[in-house]
C-alpha cells in the first residue's frame, strides 16, 4: 500500500489532461490516467473532473468501492486536503430550478392514493438524467408497457358469501416472513433518485416487516444496507455475476455471514438492453454544436447511464456456472430472469431452490413476454416433472401496480411477487416516508380485494378466482381505415344552452 | 328517553370542541362527544360543525334514521329553539355560481334522446362530490367501463317478415307486472342529487308502472318511499346487512308488512371499494397548505363519501345466514352481486329465489367481469341442474343504457335486468321529469328494437337473436410502437381550395 | 274531382291557423286542416307554411305525388294566381353562406381519387339537415361503421405469374349486363342533396352501363327516373310495401309494364330506426327559448326527415304476403335486409329470386352485423339446401368504398354487390359528373385489383383468394388502464437543431 | 446514326409547342414531338420543358439511358452548345428554403439510434415529391402499416445461461457471404433522395460487406452501381421484365456477365399499385385554378412519380415465362413478391432457386398480408414437399426496423431479409454515412438480440424462440361507442400544488 500522504488542491489540478489525469474522490486522489480507456462509461465523463473533486458524479452510478476495487493499489495517491480545494461555485440551471420548484409544490403524501401517483411525482421531480436510467427499457418498450397489461388480460372469478371479517395477507417466502405477499425487487443506483438512496427501501421495509431484495449495483453499500437492518429483518441478495469469480465468491460469502437470506442470480442481462431514452439523454448533454463528422461514424458513444454499470457482467455465464455457485454458499439459489418454459424446467433440474420468471422490466430483450404470461406454461411444464410449490419457488415480477396485480400472480400459481420500481419511484418521491405509504397502500388494497375475492389467506387465493381466456392474446390493431376514420362524424350529445 | 328540553343557540355553540361536541340535526340536539371516534365518516367532518346546526351536510349521506338509531337515548339533548341559532350567511362559489348557471343552460328535456344525455346533463349539473361519488368505481374502473363495452361484444342476428304491427315488451319481473322488462336498482344517497332524492324514482316509477328497488342507504327513509306510491305499486328492497342482525330483521319485516315485494341481499359488499375519484374528491377539501407531515404517514384518512357509509355493513356475512333470512320473511330472496358459476350454483342450491349477476357497478372488485358475461356461464351451469327460468330468477346489471342491451341479456337468459345509474342521473339533471322521459326513451327504443329484432312478445327474444362468439374476447392492445406510429404520415382526404 | 279554381295569395293567406290551414304546393292549393294530425312529420312543420306556398320544403322529402295521394279530392281546392303570392325574401344565414363559399371552393373533380373525397366533399357543402339525414344511422351508429370494418377483417392471398394483360370486371346482375359487379343501391330523398335528386344517378348509369336501384322514396318519381333512361337502360326498383297493398300494387305493376328489371321489396324495415343525428338536428331547429315543460314530457317531439317519410311503411308485412307478390308481378324478387342465414334459407324457400344481405346502411337495428359478415353463415347454409349462384342471388351492400371491398364479397360467395351513399355523395358534391368520376374510380380500382389478384375475369375470383380467419371477429377493447398511460411517456425521435 | 451535329440555345427554343418539341437532356438534343402522347408521365410534364433543358427534371426518375432506348435514333438531332443556352435562375421557394434550412438542423448523425430516426429524418429534408414517391404505398396503406405490425404479434422465448460472450450474426445469402443476415432490398430512383443515389448505398455496402439487390428503375445506371463497388463485392439484381423480351434478355445476361450473383424476378407488380400520396401531389401541382370542367371528367391525369415508371412492366408476364429465364441466364432465380402457400409451391416446382415474400412494401395490393405471416404457411406447405433450407431460399422483406424482427423471421423459417427504406432512408437523410451508421446500429442491434435470445450464431435462432400465438390475428375494433367514451370522466392523478 502506497504510504498514506496529503495532497492539495493546486497539485491535483496539475494533473488535469488526458496524459495525466488525476481526480478526487471521497476525501481521496486517484491517478486514473490509465484507465480512462478501459472505463466502462468512457473517459470523456472523467475527462470532465479531471484535476477536480469528482466524487458527486461519482457517487450516485458507482458501487462505492468500485475506484478501489478497479484501480491497482498504487494508483491510490492519498488524501486530499481539503482547504485547498477550489469550491466550485455550482450555476443552478433554469430546468433545475423548476425542478426544485416542483419538488416543493409535491402533492401531500396523504394524496398519494395508488402506485401510479408516485411514479407521476417521481418524473416530475427527478433530474431527467435519473428519470432516464430509471424508467427507460429497451428498443420500443413494448415489454416494458406489456408487462402491465398483461394484468389486465386477466379477470377475476370472485367468491361471495364467505365470513371474510378477518383476512390474512402475511406470507413465508423463501422461507422468511413477510407481512406481504410481495417483496421488493432490486433496482440499480438508488442514489440518482435520493440521497438516501435505497436506504430509504430498508428503513420502511425493516419497520413494516417487509423483505428488500439488494441490487449488486446498489448506490449504497451492502453493509451500510445491512447495517441499517433492524435486529432479524431478512434481506435477499440480486447477483450479477461478475468476470472475475473471485470478487464474486467473495461478495457472496460475506453476504451469507451476514445473514441474506437468498441469491437471485440475474441471468437475463449477458448484455445490457439498449436502453434508447437513457441514450438519447446522453446525446442530449453532448450534440451541442456537433457535425456530421466525416470518417466518424464507427466512433462509439456514451451510452447513457447504463452503459456505466455493463461491463462488470459476464457474458459467458451459463448452466455449467451452477454448480459452482452451489458449492460457494448455503443460501437458497433463484435464478432470475426466466423467460420460457424449457428454462424453468432446466433449473427445476439444475437443483437450484427456484426461479423468478422475469423480463428485467423490459429492460433487456424487447417483446420478451411478461412474467405473468409464461407463468402459465412453466407451471404446467413443471407439474409434470411432479414440481411442488413447497420445494421450488416461482417469483414474478414486472409491471405489478396494484394488490390486485399480486393476487392474479399467486393464483396463476406464483410463490410470490417482486415489486421494484413503484418502490423506487415512492422513495425518490418522498424518501423513506414514500415507501412506507406504498406499504399502506399495499395493504389497504389488499385487505379490499381479498374480502371482495372472498379469500381469508393467501391460501385461499386459488386458479379458479382467476379467467385467463385471454391471457395469450397479443393484440396488434390492424391499421386503420384513416380517410374512413376523418369522414366519419362521430355522434354528439345534447347541447346545453348558451350560457350568459 | 331525555325529557323534551328546548335548548338555544348559544347554549349549543357551547360545545364546539373535541372535549364536548354538540350538534343539531333536524331540530334536535345531540352529543355526539363520545361518538367522533365511531363515525365512519371520521371525526373531523362532524368538529366542521360542532356547536353548530349539522343538518344540510347530514341529510344526503345518512339514512334519516341513522343518528337516533346510532345514538344511546341519553345524548338525544332535546329541541333547538330555532330563533336563537345564528343564522349562517354562505357563501356562493365561483365554482357553485358556474354550477347553478349550467343548469340554467340545461338542454331542453324535450332534446334528451338517449341514456348518455341524462349523464352528460348530470356530470355538469351536480356538485363536484356527488358527481364523483355517484360516478366514481373502484381502483381503475375497469371493471365500470367493461360493464358497457361487454354489450358491444354481442350481435345481433335479427328475424324479417313477422308481423310485427304490435309488439308487447311488458314483463312480469319476481311475480309482479312491469311495464319494461327492466326495474329501477338501488342507488344510494340520492339527496347529493336532488333534493327530492329517491322519491322522484318513485313517483316516475308509480306513474309508468315500473318496479322500484329501494336502496338501504336511500336518503328518503323507506317508509316515506313506500308512502309516495300509488295504490299496489310494487317495490325491491335492497339490503346491506347490518352487523346487528336485530337492527337488519326489523328493517325486513318491516319492509314485508308495508309490502315490499322481494328482497335483493347486497353480497358483494363485505367491505366497500376503493373508488379513487371519490376520494380525491376528500383530498382536495383537505389539503390546503397540508404538508408531508413527518411520522403521521399511517394517519388514515377520510375517504371520500363512500367512507361515510360503510361501516354498517358486516363483513362475515356468509352462507351460513341465508336459512336465517328465510326464517325471518317470506319474501323471496335475491342474492345480488354474484360473479361466478359456482357461486350461482350455491344460491340455487340454498333455495333462494334468484340471483343478481352483478359487480356493483363496477364499485367493488375491478377487474370483476360483466354480468352479462357471467350470465352465459351460469346459465349453463344452471341448466345442468335442472333449473328452469320460470323456478329461479337470473338478474344482470351493470352498463345498460340502451333497449337493446336488454334485449341482448333476455336473450342470453337473463329474467330481467336492473338499471340504475341511468335512472339516477335522470332524476340528478330533471327531477321526476327526467326518470319520466328516461322510462319514455327506453318505451321508444324497445318498441323500434323488438320490431327490428322481430321479436313480439319478450318471450320471442331467444338465444339465436344474438352472437356472442366475441363475449368472451378481453383484448389489451399490445402497446403501440410508437416511433413507427410518429414517423408514419397518415393519408389525407382531398384539398379545397383556400376560401377568400 | 273539384272545379278547376284560381285563387289568390291573399285568400290562401287568410287560411293561416291550426282552424284553417291551407298551403300551396306547386302551383296548385290544398286544404289541409284536418291532415294536420296525420302528418308522419308532425304539424309544426305545415303551421310554419300556413298560408303560403310550401314547394320548397315539400319538394325533397316527399315523393312527388304524396299530396295528391294522400288528400282528398274534396281538400284539392284549385291553381293559384302566381303573381298574387307575396314573394318571401329569404335570409340567407352566415350557415348558409359559409356553406356556399365551400361548395365554390370543392376541390377540382380530377383531385377526387377515392369514394372518401366525394363524401368529405359532401359533408362540407350539404345542408346540415341534409348531411345528417343522409349520413346518420340508428343509435350508437356501430353497425354503420362497422360494416366499413369489416372488410377490413378480410385479408388478400394474391396470386401471380397469371397473364393479367387482359382483365375484366364487367357482370351480369340478375340477368342484366353491367360494366361494373355491383349496383348503384336505393337512397332516399336525393334533392336534399342535389335539385336533379336521383336524375343524376341515371344519367351517369346509363352513359357507363351501370345499374341503379331506384327508391321508394325517391325525391324524382319513377316515370320521370325512366324516361331519363337511355333506351335499354336496366333498373331495378326497391320497395317499401304500403299498408295499403292496392297503392302497393299499382306501383309494382306499373314498374313492371315500363320495364323494370327486378323488384328489391325492402324487409328490414317495419318501422325506422332511431337515427339520434337527424332528430338532434330536428332538435337544433325547434329548441330557441325552449324550457322544461310541466307536465309535457311525453309529448312527442317531431323526429328529423326520417320521421317524415316512415309511416307509410306497413310493419305487418310477413312471409305470408311473399305469395301475394308473386302473384302481381313476374319481376324477380328479391328480399332486402336478410340479416342471418335462418331467414335466408327462408327466402330460398319462399322461392324468391335472391335476397340482399343487408342491415340497411346501419340505419335500422343497430349491433346488427354486417352483410359481409353474414354472407360466410348463408352461403354455407344454402349449400347444405342445394344451392347454386346461378339460380339464387345472394347480394351483399353497406360499407363499400372501393373495388376490393367488392371483390372480396365475390371471393366470399356474393352475386354482386350494392353500392349506395358514396354515389349518392358523389352527386350531391359534383352532380352527374361526380357519379361518373365515381364509377371511373371504380374501374381504375377494378382493373388494378384484378391484375394484383391474378384474376382475368370475375369468374377467375375465387374464395382461395381471401382470408377470412378474422372475419367474425369483434374486438372491443377492455378499458384502459389510463393512470398508467398517462404516467408512461412515451420514445421519442432524435430531436433537431433549433432553427435560426 | 444522325451525323453529330452542334445545336445552339435559340434553336431549340423555337422548338417549344406541342406541333414541334425538342429538349435537351445531358448535353444532347432530341425531338420529342411524336413522343408527347406515348410518354407514360404524361405529355404535359414534356412541354413544361419544350424548346429547354430537362436533365434536372428527368434525372432523378429515369433510367440513365430511358431516352436514347426509346426515342428512334433519328430523333437525337445533336449535342447543344451549352454556352448559347439561356440560364434559368430558379425561384427558390419558402418551401424549399424550409427545407434547407431543416437539412442545416439535422440531428448530428451520433443521435440517430434507430431506424426511425432516418427515416423521421428523411421527411423532413426531403423534397415533397420525394417524399411522396417513396413513403407511399396503395390505397389506404394498410399493408404498408400492417407489414410493420406484424411483427408487433410475434413474441420471443429467449434463453438463458448460454454461454455467449462470442455471438457471430454473419451470413450466407444465396451462396454469397453476408456480415448481416439481411441484404439491401431494391428501391427504385435513388436520385430523388440523394444527388448521388444508389451510390451511396454501393459504397456503405461494400465498406461493410452487406449485399445490395439493384433495381431495374434505379436513378444510377447498373454498370455505374457494379463499378463502384470494391473487388469481390456481391450484388444481387431486381428485374422489372420489359414488354419487350429482348431488352430484358440483354439486361440480364449483361448483368451476369458483370458478376451479379442473383436474379430477383418481381412477381406482384404487372400493374403498380395507386398510390394516392404520390397522385395526390400530382394533384397539387395542376391545381392552381382547376375547375370541375364539364364534358373532361374521363381525361386521365398523370398519377404522380409512380406512373412515370409503370409502362415499361409487362402485365402478360407468366409462369410460361421461367423456362425462357432459366435458358437465358445461370443466375440463381427467385421470384420476388410471392403472397400465399400456392404459390410458394408453384415457384418450387417450377425449378427456381428462391422466392421473396413480399407485398412490395405495400405498394401494389393493399390488404395483402405481411411476408411474415404468410412465411408460416409457406414453411409448411413447402416442408410438404420436401424442401429444405438449403436448396431453396425463402426470403421476406416489408417493415423490418430492429434486428430482432430479422431474428424473428429467421426462427419462423426465413433464409435472410430483404430491409429497403430504412436504406434508403438512411442515405436521403446522410448520405453513404447515413447507410453506414445504420448498417453499425443494425451490428449493434444483433449483438445483443443474439446475447438476449441465447443464440451464439444464425443457425442457434430456432421455432422454438418464437411465440406466434396471434400472428395470424387481424383485430379490427369494434366501432367506439363514443357517446359513452365522452360522458366517461377518465381517472387524474394526485395534483400538485399551484406553484409560485
Amino acid at each position: 500500500m502506497a504510504a498514506p500522504r496529503i495532497l492539495t488542491g493546486p497539485e491535483v489540478a496539475a494533473h488535469a489532461s488526458r496524459e495525466s489525469c488525476w481526480i478526487i474522490v471521497h476525501g481521496k486522489v486517484y491517478d486514473v490516467t490509465d484507465f480512462l480507456d478501459e472505463h466502462p462509461g468512457g473517459s470523456k465523463i472523467i475527462l470532465k473532473y479531471a484535476g477536480k473533486d469528482a466524487t458527486e458524479a461519482y457517487d450516485p452510478i458507482h458501487p462505492p468501492d468500485a475506484i478501489t476495487t478497479n484501480l491497482p493499489v498504487e494508483k491510490h495517491l492519498g488524501a486530499i486536503d481539503a482547504s485547498t480545494v477550489a469550491k466550485v461555485v455550482k450555476e443552478v440551471t433554469a430546468e433545475e430550478k423548476t425542478r426544485l420548484a416542483l419538488m416543493d409544490a409535491r402533492p401531500p403524501l396523504e394524496n398519494i392514493i395508488n402506485m401510479h401517483d408516485f411514479e407521476n411525482v417521481a418524473k416530475a421531480v427527478l433530474p431527467a438524467k435519473s428519470w432516464a436510467y430509471y424508467s427507460s427499457a429497451s428498443d420500443d418498450e413494448i415489454t416494458l408497457r406489456e408487462n402491465r397489461m398483461a394484468y389486465q388480460r386477466i379477470w377475476f372469478r370472485p367468491r361471495i358469501l364467505r365470513d371474510v371479517a378477518a383476512v390474512d395477507w402475511s406470507h413465508t417466502i423463501l422461507g422468511q416472513k413477510s407481512s406481504l405477499p410481495l417483496y421488493i425487487s432490486a433496482t440499480a443506483l438508488g442514489k440518482l433518485g435520493h440521497p438516501d438512496g435505497e436506504l430509504c427501501l430498508t428503513r420502511a421495509a425493516g419497520k413494516h416487516g417487509v423483505i428488500q431484495m439488494i441490487a449488486t449495483l446498489a448506490s449504497v453499500s451492502l453493509d451500510d444496507i445491512l447495517d441499517a437492518g433492524v435486529p432479524g429483518q431478512p434481506f435477499f441478495l440480486q447477483l450479477y455475476v461478475n468476470r472475475d469469480r473471485e470478487i464474486t465468491r467473495k461478495y457472496v460469502q460475506h453476504a451469507e455471514k451476514r445473514g441474506v437470506k437468498g441469491l437471485f442470480i440475474t441471468v437475463d442481462a449477458p448484455q445490457l438492453g439498449r436502453r434508447e431514452k437513457d441514450m438519447r439523454m446522453k446525446a442530449v448533454d453532448d450534440d451541442a454544436g456537433a457535425k456530421v463528422q466525416e470518417g466518424q461514424a464507427d466512433v462509439k458513444k456514451d451510452q447513457g447511464v447504463a452503459r456505466a454499470i455493463s461491463s462488470f457482467i459476464d457474458p459467458s455465464l451459463s448452466w455449467k456456472d451452477i454448480p459452482w455457485f452451489q458449492s460457494i454458499t448455503k443460501m437458497p439459489i433463484i435464478l432470475k430472469g426466466i423467460g420460457c418454459a424449457e428454462d424453468a424446467v432446466l433449473a427445476y433440474e439444475a437443483g437450484v431452490q427456484g426461479i423468478v420468471l422475469s423480463n428485467h422490466g423490459g429492460r433487456q430483450l424487447d417483446t420478451a413476454r411478461s412474467g405473468i404470461e409464461v407463468l402459465a406454461e412453466v407451471v404446467a411444464a413443471l407439474r409434470l416433472r411432479g414440481y411442488s410449490r413447497d420445494k421450488f419457488a416461482i417469483y414474478v415480477d414486472g409491471g405489478v401496480r396494484r394488490a390486485s396485480d399480486v393476487l392474479k400472480a399467486i393464483a396463476l400459481g406464483a410463490s410470490a411477487v417482486g415489486v421494484g420500481r413503484p418502490f423506487l419511484y415512492a422513495f425518490c418521491a418522498y424518501g423513506q416516508q414514500g415507501v412506507e405509504k406504498a406499504i399502506q397502500i399495499f395493504r389497504d388494497e389488499f385487505e379490499m380485494n381479498m374480502r371482495l375475492l372472498g379469500a381469508k389467506t393467501i391460501a385461499d387465493v386459488v386458479p379458479a378466482m382467476v379467467d385467463t381466456g385471454s391471457l395469450k392474446s397479443h393484440v396488434v390493431m390492424t391499421p386503420e381505415d384513416n380517410l374512413f376514420r376523418d369522414t366519419y362524424q362521430p355522434l354528439g350529445l345534447a347541447k346545453f344552452k348558451a350560457l350568459l
